[in-house]
């Protein structure tokens, strides 16, 4: 069903306030039978005064069993179907470093390769020459102009760079130019459709001439290049829900990716406790607030059940300055699972906290997996979080008459 | 959504193991309100011990409601959606008996019938005929011969058998002979669709054979055919899952299911304990095993509740068999729920049980249809069992970036 369809249609104009905090890879694991999670290990009062009040729920990311990346983690929560909306290599590089890319855009991901006298790849990734090397390299390949179309070169790390295309007539069906092997020489860009000819076309003049510029480097003398994706034609949180909305992270990928929805990213936090002074700031402006803090889930990829926790326990202080503001509609919640015992993203539901003064509270009194698997959010697919917000938030009308 | 597209993408190679028992019919009803269901009467101290380490569910066969037959309940336990994937009357019934039906064979479900002097149906099951004396007039039919088309005929029971064409250019498409009525002759065999034609054409040549064989038969001197069915089109276990499948069960039927998703029949079982012995005797050889468990059913089916609690206390005790092989997960369930108190197949949640190292345990400590119900993996389709099931072996990658 798309969600969308009922959304866009029903959406009214309301003054309530939406928060959504995100803390990345929320959900934990024991680290054996009968153990706590590092959620239900924490000291959290300020969360556990909020389950009293509010409804819990495990929020599916994608469908069961599927662990989900940033991309459809952050689109799920969003109330994107993130199996529709498939966000393409190039294009989640590009908003994984921050690069504002526009309806229309084509990215790639590209890789220094070293090629010798007869042009035929001996590194595909140019002796993983360090990034101080590299990114002046990535810099002069914006020299390179091709007619009827920008061009945007962007280093990311050691041998990887990103490059956005930017013109009328682009699209992203096009394959690889990394023959994935050495011995050769790099393949040209072809396209897969119709519609992509002109991609194809316009890639291969490209690194024609940013070969060029590169003759006489050492090891970075070529490139290929991976991944071409469109910018995906994401619907606007304006246009689905009637919000005007705002980002609030430190991260560049959680900042592009509310970008591709539409939301304003506003101000610019490192610590959580600036990002609190930011939503205060822009209180009055927006209708909806993303706040995302990354350091839940980058101590579970460590495998520090101890940091995780202390990491959920510096967010439960964060709490008070959000609910002081008295939003409609207050939810807690997490992109995905992040045990720290599985040292990696997980497929298991995210205990989620919605909280209004009409969420039915189901009578937990603390929050953490097991009680949100058991609250009367009951299970749910992430997607459906955004109309249970707008619905606590009294922003959708009736369905029908 | 197709959730084959996700895991054809995502799986990968490891060495754990996944063992899935199948109790058939393992959910139940209690006899009045108040009272216990008959998994919930059970002494059962194995299941108990597992369901403190593991998860529970209620596993939805094919959408709340709807109870299946054999083949869609188990379709859904193997990950495959029963709606979108029909196996056909003559498909069921080849399958059922143990023919293994290649891709391309239609199947027919054949009746014996009694014909006048006119070649107009008197008796549409031929006196019901016993077995000892319709089984080798099946077994005659074998003679008949179609240029370019293999036929394959299998006895069931009294009137009815099953033939099986093999051939190029055969579809499944064509209307049933029998008329459903007596006093006229068995209807032509007729295409609803043009890719259908040649077995129709087909059909009727060996009708017109077979009938000329059986003249001067008292009884059984005609024959209809219904429930025309191709093979059903199901990509396998090695090609969506990457897993190397062994089936051990009993009865044809569902050797024969096992068959179509592409598990190799290992071993010639009769009781539970030979069935693990055979699980034993594979366990290096193979990535996943379906053990399958009939007699659940056929008590409930019976509806003898007494008989049903002693099937499961039956199961229950091959349990530390399998937990002594150390499988990286053991999934405890059932294809449908059988309550003794209806004496058929339900649409109720069947209790499911998932134990691995990672599956985030839910805190009971019985295994029961209430405890299913309230547990940590919720009320979830059938279908999303083998996603689970991967996730929870380590044979899943991230989904997106």
């Amino acid at each position: 069903m798309d969600i969308h369809a009922l959304t866009r249609e029903l959406h009214t104009k309301s003054d309530s306030k939406i928060v959504l905090l995100v803390a990345d890879g929320l959900g934990g694991l024991p680290m054996s039978a009968g153990g706590k999670t590092e959620l239900e290990s924490a000291l959290k009062p300020n969360l556990d005064a909020l389950a009293k009040v509010g409804v819990q729920g495990g929020s599916i990311p994608v469908c069961p069993g599927i662990s989900p990346g940033s991309g459809p983690g952050h689109l799920g929560l969003f109330g994107y179907d993130p199996v529709q909306y498939l966000i393409g290599r190039g294009a989640l590089e590009a908003t994984g470093i921050g690069f504002p890319m526009e309806p229309g855009d084509v990215a790639a991901r590209g890789n220094f390769c070293t090629l010798d006298a007869d042009g035929k790849i001996t590194d595909r990734r140019a002796g993983r020459i360090p990034s101080e090397e590299s990114a002046p390299l990535a810099v002069k390949l914006r020299e390179v102009k091709i007619p009827g179309c920008q061009t945007f070169v962007e280093p990311v790390k050691e041998h990887r760079f990103v490059v956005v295309f930017r013109g009328p007539g682009l699209a992203g069906a096009v394959k690889d130019t990394d023959p994935q092997t050495t011995g050769v020489a790099p393949l040209a860009a072809e396209a897969t459709d119709e519609s992509s000819r002109q991609m194809a076309d316009v890639a291969n003049l490209w690194i024609a001439a940013a070969t060029k510029l590169l003759a006489g480097e050492k090891k970075a003398n070529g490139l290929t290049l991976r991944g071409f994706a469109a910018r995906p034609n994401l619907p606007s949180y304006e246009e689905v829900y009637g919000l005007r909305a705002a980002a609030i992270a430190v991260y560049p990928m959680y900042k592009g990716l509310a970008r591709l929805v539409g939301m304003d990213i506003v101000g610019q936090a490192g610590a959580l406790a600036e990002q609190m002074t930011i939503l205060e700031q822009h209180w009055s402006k927006y209708d909806f607030f993303f706040i995302h803090f990354k350091y839940t889930d980058s101590t579970g990829e460590d495998g520090d059940f101890p940091a995780k926790v202390k990491k959920i326990e510096e967010f439960d202080a964060a709490i008070p300055r959000v609910v002081a503001l008295k939003p409609k509609v207050l939810i807690v919640t997490g992109d995905h699972s992040t045990p720290s015992y599985l040292k990696s993203h997980s497929w298991h539901p995210v205990p989620t906290l919605l909280v209004s003064d009409c969420c039915r509270p189901d009578g937990h009194t603390t929050f953490g997996e097991n009680t949100a698997v058991h609250g009367g959010l009951g299970q749910f697919e992430a997607k459906y979080l955004m109309t249970l917000a707008l619905a606590n938030a009294g922003r959708l009308a009736k369905y029908g008459a």
